[in-house]
């Protein structure tokens, strides 16, 4: 109860839900998915923030261009980094905090264990929709932190991002056994990177396998929340920081993303009413 | 000189040469270069070990098809997984320690610095040309710790890998600064996934741009051992554990690791004479 009092009183207080994004594997687009899911719930009207929990490798800044933003303080604590002017989107990230962009976070466990804890009750997000916290890969340190210092909150629950192939899902898998030992709620699994349509002959070549998401999803009895194809407008868009929702509806990727976001506002509409 | 006396004493002193392959960000294909690398040197005559110091995502015991496989105890520690009859590939994981290879390792990190201690102690390598450290992304805990584990044995030094976009380049230029910071030579960098060939018209597609590897090597004025393109051949032999530098030597992937293992091996050789 006092746990819950201290809640109310918190920078959170204002979030109305709260939602991981984990991998086992790396590289398999937890950014991509977060970044992309911000942008199709701000589509929807939704207020949203993204809490970048990736402390030796944050990729969320550069992919909405603000890398070169500083966080400042307030009362309340951080001011986020907003990324528009209707500030339907604000991000906070270590790449904020860092003097140079390159600076490598050679940091032990409990160094980032106490920057986590700061993370999640010191930035000040003023209402919010949703909030995004995207993770670096592995079930270590930030993970448990992290779970641990949301569970007041208690978070909505965590979308697993994997790719086809077999080792992916294997990471994946172990993803699947970190969320029921942590009492996460498992939202769904999208399966990234899931065949590439030549932008020469439309041919579709499935260059990861296909398939092994949908298959450990029915396994394991969660819903699959659907497959992102490999796409250069995607990649190309998330490296200029430019909005690929607004700007490529007609993408090979856009469906399956704005998919993705209307099975968590479903989801959450059911959850209120 | 302690220090030497008791690194010539230890289970690593018939290990000529040591190196990292490292990369800040994950899923760019570490554990994939290690494999190639290591099957193209045995192709040269060459024994070979690959130690997987990537505790929350294993791959390597599964890209060699020999994930069930146990580790066994002798008089002077574990013995490693061999690969072959011929015993000229031998591996050491976290995979082969789970009873059940889903298993999560939740581990913050304290236990996990302990294990590496002990894998870097305790492995009865024998007598090997090569000692391959396969790492997980990111410049924490793990690396750390091998790191200072590894020092009195004088690696020869750090492979970079990364993906063509600049989303990954910033993460090995992390890298980069975490190799100065820790006095680990860089060998070169990789570039991974430079291109795709669509096996249907063979036009090339860029999927993720390209070029980032080589400019980044340039600027930091260290080697560039070449780019690996998009090679579903690749992919599928990693997933079923074939020796994909035996079977597929007119793939579009082969030139390249057999380049990047030619200049491994030139430096080496250059070294000892």
């Amino acid at each position: 109860m006092e746990e819950e009092a201290a809640a109310e009183r918190s920078n959170l207080a204002g979030v109305r839900h709260i939602l991981l994004v984990l991998s086992g594997k790396g590289g398999v687009g937890k950014s991509t998915i977060s970044t992309e899911l911000a942008l199709s719930l701000r589509h929807s009207g939704k207020k949203v923030g993204i809490l970048d929990v990736d402390l030796c490798g944050p990729s969320i800044p550069r992919m909405f261009r603000v890398q070169d933003n500083d966080v400042h303080q307030c009362d309340s604590g951080w001011v986020p980094v907003f990324v528009d002017q209707d500030k339907s989107i604000s991000l906070m990230s270590i790449g904020f905090l860092l003097e140079k962009p390159d600076d490598a976070v050679v940091w032990r466990g409990p160094k980032k264990n106490a920057l986590i804890k700061q993370f999640v009750a010191d930035v000040a997000w003023g209402d919010l929709d949703f909030l995004i916290v995207d993770t670096p890969p592995g079930t270590s340190d930030e993970h448990i932190s992290t779970v641990e210092a949301l569970r007041p909150y208690k978070p909505l629950g965590a979308i697993l991002v994997t790719t086809p192939q077999a080792v992916s899902v294997g990471d994946v898998r172990r993803e699947l056994t970190f969320c029921k030992k942590t009492g996460l709620r498992v939202l769904g699994i999208v399966e990234n990177m899931s065949g590439f349509v030549c932008p020469h002959c439309s041919e579709c070549t499935n260059i990861f396998s296909k398939g092994g998401g949908e298959e450990l999803a029915k396994h394991a009895g969660v819903p699959f929340l659907g497959c992102v194809p490999l796409d250069p407008q995607l990649s190309q868009s998330l490296e200029e920081g430019r909005d690929f929702i607004q700007e490529f509806p007609k993408s090979s990727a856009f469906p399956a993303l704005a998919r993705i976001a209307q099975q968590i506002l479903d989801g959450t509409s059911q959850r209120s009413s």
